[in-house]
């Protein structure tokens, strides 16, 4: 098998939405390997106000993302309820098959970042789930499963022990590229 | 007179070192109008914790600098003396003629961030000024002049009051642009 890139991301960051399309638009999806953290503990962890609670960096993320979305062709949708607690969905994406993951991927996304929805109410949930066929009752027992949270705790540890502090984040070579900004970068290290 | 990109800039910001660089090199410096702010004002005011004072930010973006300066085929080296405090070289900045800010602009972001000069130094400051054919007496006495310490200071509390609260940031029909990687997009906007 050969190499991936991986990619850190939590379905709270617009972001990393917008690095995943630009990514779907290059058609490359296929060598990217997603890896779930849950940016608010990375943020804690690392002592990092997130843009979200600061005043003008909010201002400013709202417009910027408008305009990444934008010039590269990417539906986008600010959603009124940013920010939101996403650690169920986030713990979903540990539980799911890996078959799944994809289509699971793309229907948090898209309702979040794309269709103004409030992936925090469980009624817009089980909509998710019903579309990417996936019993509510088992993600619903499975996001309260101790191991599952540990598990996203394990992984946002890890993350943070390699010196990852954002999403979304590229490694690859064991190099960090943080932000959508540096895909391309992530690329160029990639195809050497 | 045409309309000119606002470029906010502290020459303590190696961002906006390369933001600078990739304007020499796009050979549109004739559209830019440099305005002077203090970055650790601007980011007091801001309620923000600059990255250098976070150990992962730090890191990252030391490395990140280096592969922006490498993609755009700009020199560049991390000062060893990072953080240092910029204000006499902003101060200095108001204070000097016109026809001498160009050679002062490029001879400071160069000895910092090209040729690993400690610009706080007084023995360094005399090189630089030397080089401009700026007079030190002049210089020396008018950073302590209370109208230019106060000029510097209105320029970021303005600059604040315009929703700015970091460096690089340009500004082009009322629409705010922060950050190197939007250079492109307020280019975009000049020439709507």
């Amino acid at each position: 098998m050969s190499k991936l890139i991986d990619f850190y991301f939590d379905f709270i960051s617009p972001y990393s939405y917008l690095a995943h399309k630009k990514i779907i638009n290059l058609d490359k999806r296929n060598i990217f390997n997603y890896k779930a953290v849950l940016l608010g503990g990375l943020h804690n962890l690392g002592g990092i106000t997130a843009p979200a609670f600061n005043e003008r960096k909010m201002k400013n993320m709202m417009n910027d993302c408008v305009l990444i979305a934008k010039k590269n062709n990417i539906p986008f949708k600010w959603n009124e309820k940013f920010p939101i607690n996403s650690l169920n969905l986030m713990r979903g994406f540990l539980l799911i098959s890996d078959n799944q993951k994809n289509r699971y991927f793309d229907a948090c996304f898209n309702a979040y970042w794309q269709n103004n929805i409030d992936i925090s109410k469980d009624e817009n949930v089980k909509k998710i789930l019903t579309d990417c066929k996936i019993s509510y009752d088992f993600f619903s027992s499975g996001c309260k499963d101790q191991n599952i949270k540990e598990k996203l705790k394990k992984l946002t540890n890890d993350a943070f022990n390699k010196d990852i502090f954002g999403a979304p984040t590229f490694v690859i070579n064991d190099k960090i590229f943080w932000g959508q900004d540096r895909l391309d970068y992530a690329l160029d290290e990639y195809n050497l």
